[in-house]
């Protein structure tokens, strides 16, 4: 059985992602410091990091060279993640509000794709987020933009 | 029970709903262009007419005034509304496209949220979101852009 | 109150829905054939008649003058719908069976995706599927057949 | 208790998948090449070594063979399974679009089988699928093929 | 729309089923004596009046002419329903024990399935079941007989 | 500490299962066999080793010898189990099946159960059930057997 | 379609309920009242008055002829019912307490039956329960008094 | 780190409840024994040593005493529970004839509770319960008693 | 069927609301004035017409003078209401709110009560609750004043 | 993988809560003690210490500093949490008390909101929390005091 052994012995996905939140802390980096250092945004960085996504094969040697990261490290990072979340609405108040946001508006944005586009939708895949901070003098905001392809449906 | 009689005659917030849809149908209208007449977004104005947030009791007016609505649906259009939607993801692809952003990169909000801000929410209250049209040589694009107040959680 | 009345005795999509089943019946049609006349598939006619897509205005135009239907109801038949099924697995064994061979298979399809194309999804929406009957001497044999566009997952 | 630390010292199915995955990487191999080299199919390769469908017993034999696994394997790849998949909708966005396609065309399917065979089913037992790719000039397709015997209802 | 009125007049799938339930009540009849008059199981016509299958088309009339139904219920008895049934386990504690039968038992009918005859599964189409009283000092019993095609899995 | 080493190296209920399971392997041996050799059906000796039924001392006993199990496996196969089984219900198709017939027929065996006895139930205590093949031209066929004690309604 | 209309103003089990309780309003009437007149206990009258149990022939005539309902009742208040209750937990404050001790010591009740008796369980079928008011200087108490046969595992 | 080591080797309720069920079954005591020796119920004595209620600090000594446990199991055997217990209806069928019998007769026992007291419920905080064999020709019975103070609501 | 026709005309506890509602809107009244008027507090007043809570006989007859309602609505105002409310968490964003305090800070009002006063509960029906506006020159605040009998567990 | 092992010693959140516990338990303290010495109140102080806030820094140095805590503990504990707590109402009968009270009187709780201030809602991020007892001859009771910012919903 020396295969088995060798085999829990080997790193997973979430090893590595434990081992980039140790390092992110030694180091006192931020998202956003690490996501400049390798050229991507903020938002696409956390999520891989996270498992969320899978970087590009250079991205993930980047990745693994800022955080010295074991070099096997870049191959996981950059293997198609299967996405699992919650489908339960989730309780943390600061992720509840997006939800929130999701079930009061979500007709809504449906209705107005239509209006400027016709029968489709916004792709989740070809898809792209920001957020930033907007200074404000009766309190900062959060904004979040997201971009994402229009898809018109099929008619066969 | 001439009150009771009386009262389901009256006319209910859904009603009122279907008197818009049926407006802008006959009137050949948009969303667009229903929100440019009462001077607001039409993110608000179509979430409004669903009976998903109150109108400010001057644009109620207005919008009474221009889909030539009963007199009564302007004090409809400005209480508070009960905002029920269903918790059981929605299965519209456009709606849960949605959802699967929001599942997918809720945990990355929130990091960002507090590696920006400190702990604490985007508020969903004092909130305002905007659509519109990018025009893309590769496929248009929809763009969504939302703003919210960051709001610190009180330690006491 | 005249406008809701009006309204009320207006075609809903449910209606048309029905008047579709009822010509059907009275004329002893099949799906292949409403299909045939109106130059579409009969996996998209079906489910267009159902609710669940909306037909190219032209094909609904022939659709109400194939089955004499109403003129109001092929202004319905091209409205985007809001795509409404149950998430909870359905009991009728001949749908359930459909849910057993991607609830066992759902993995595997999604490891040759990504063995064939990279980490990305078969397409939901530039979507199409034809259902045959294919003759077989131990017992006749259904035969399904899928196809859609591959998009890759966005790096930003 | 001698015999109890041997019990938990055997391999399981499970073992046998991660030996079967680690094998495949070291390899640097495809499911495709995998399922050529035994002589079956690459969807049922695939689920088989994922442990929901049982292998012949020659191929197990041949899978252990090709892949250098321990020679107890063979016996565990040819037990029948317990099938087990999640019943709530996966949220992995590739996993979830087949449920979108048999939520909205599940009866489209079910009235298009009844109207070419009867009242009865397509079978999943007596059931096969095929994965391939589609070139096209607007982006490449993934071609689904299944096929199922059509089974009629009893009446007694 | 002297179509839709037409339409909401005709005889619907539960209608005969309420029609069937009056004849029997008021013909004093039994679903063994009705059963018995058109030649099935007891079990089966009880299950089709109820619309969870599908008569064949001379039972469908033998039924119609036994009980004094209109004419164009036979051609609705004979449709393929949609089998619908609470996936929650019932409450009603007849129904209840089956559940706690299945619930119990399950995994042992799967070994001594397999056992007997292979990796396969029972059918529920080409499937029959009969219920008798059987007689008993310590008190009578109630003894149920399934019988159901084994199918085996396809390999490919 | 020294109770608390010693009864976490105890033998499980489970542990017990296993070493059935193990035991029956390495002998080639059969549920059936086993059955007979001990003298009780096939379906209560697999549910009973599964740990879903409690044995009659002298069996527990003639099981142990059968075996070569330890001699305190006795005690433990003969007291009262807590019989946990998923009210999800359940993916296999095998178990799945037996559901389905469950929901589909429920109503129907609680209406002849009524006709022919009264207001009650068939008991799920007081209860046995056999399996066994069907030698059928067409195929063979699964035969499922229930008896259980009809319980009438206590009026008070 | 006159047997249709016939049958729509047929008495249901729901009017007869409604009309008990009606004459029970109008009699200024008791449960403890009414079971006292027709012979029974309290609990049991009112649980079928309510549809969950099916009155003997002479208890059903009694109390029709108590309440002067209608002749046709009777028959109603003699038919097996199907027992339909919520298993999602109540949310009354008075029901809910009685599932908190049921969760609470569930458990404890099933050790003590097997303590006392052997494999087995209560009847909730052959059962009986009372209800009565119990004086305590410290402020009366609520008494619950139930009885079920003890029916042991049948081993086969 | 000296602190964490500590704690995970101190006693856990878990371990005091594994502790009792070793001592009892090593003494062959039964629950009516142990709680006689102490002095309580025995109702009370099983579902606080499972956990679920708290002993009195003298009869925790007096347990530890009697079964000769850790003397720090005292402590812990008279701390506040949190009382879990599934929501689920339980599968075990003697606990869930206990769950059909609260639904089936929950609001019979309110109504009967109102009847007798007013706007109120019984508390299952100041509550009691007992359990007892009740002989009797036709089969033992199982008789449980239950008694908690009537609480009125406040109206404020 | 005169007295059924006669049940259907009779005033609900439904109704009742309803006409409560359609009072304070004709009056422009407010829930703290119609409180005022009968002598009981806003929260306990809006929470017994709509039904949550019975009146005492004596403040509903107040109310039914004071809003003009029907003499019979005085006997269903002071009936025992069942108290439905949803499992699911609510989504209205003010009542979600009340959902995310108790789950963030259910265990440490647990822990808290359980320091203060023992093991036990904080009554939920001998209960009160008080909401005020506290001017604040950051924003004003609400002021939510709940307060309820300590209960302690019975040991016996 | 030196940086591994190195991590899984690392403390985490959940060690520094069973810290404090241990700590809590070996110094005799009480939760109102503790909230004191760092100058918090006991609500903030007890759900901080759980994991679902986060403490000020100082705050945070001053409760290491008295229970001597690792130094590390400090930034863990002013770590922003994910605050976790189960959707599903929870059994506990402390804390199922609160749900009670949110479930019956949130509606009260929105339309005394809106009386007062408007369409908003009351945070629960800029909100506070107190929990005293309240002396009484009858009994003692617990008394809760919310306050949390009113918040209007932006229309834009």
């Amino acid at each position: 059985m020396k295969d088995q052994t060798q085999m829990t012995a080997a790193l997973t996905r979430e090893d590595v992602t434990a081992l980039i939140l140790t390092a992110k802390k030694a180091g006192r980096l931020t998202w956003e410091g690490i996501a400049e250092t390798i050229g991507m945004s903020p938002v696409f960085t956390h999520s891989a990091c996270m498992g969320m996504n899978a970087f590009p094969s250079d991205k993930a040697q980047a990745l693994v060279a800022a955080l010295d990261l074991p070099a096997e490290a870049a191959d996981l990072l950059s293997e198609p993640p299967t996405k699992i979340w919650s489908q339960a609405v989730p309780t943390d108040p600061c992720i509840y509000r997006l939800y929130e946001i999701v079930g009061v508006y979500g007709p809504t944005i449906k209705a107005l794709i239509e209006e400027k586009f016709g029968t489709g939708i916004m792709s989740a895949i070809d898809f792209e987020m920001s957020l930033s901070r907007e200074a404000n003098p009766k309190g900062d905001r959060v904004k979040l933009e997201m971009s994402g392809k229009y898809l018109g449906y099929n008619a066969w």
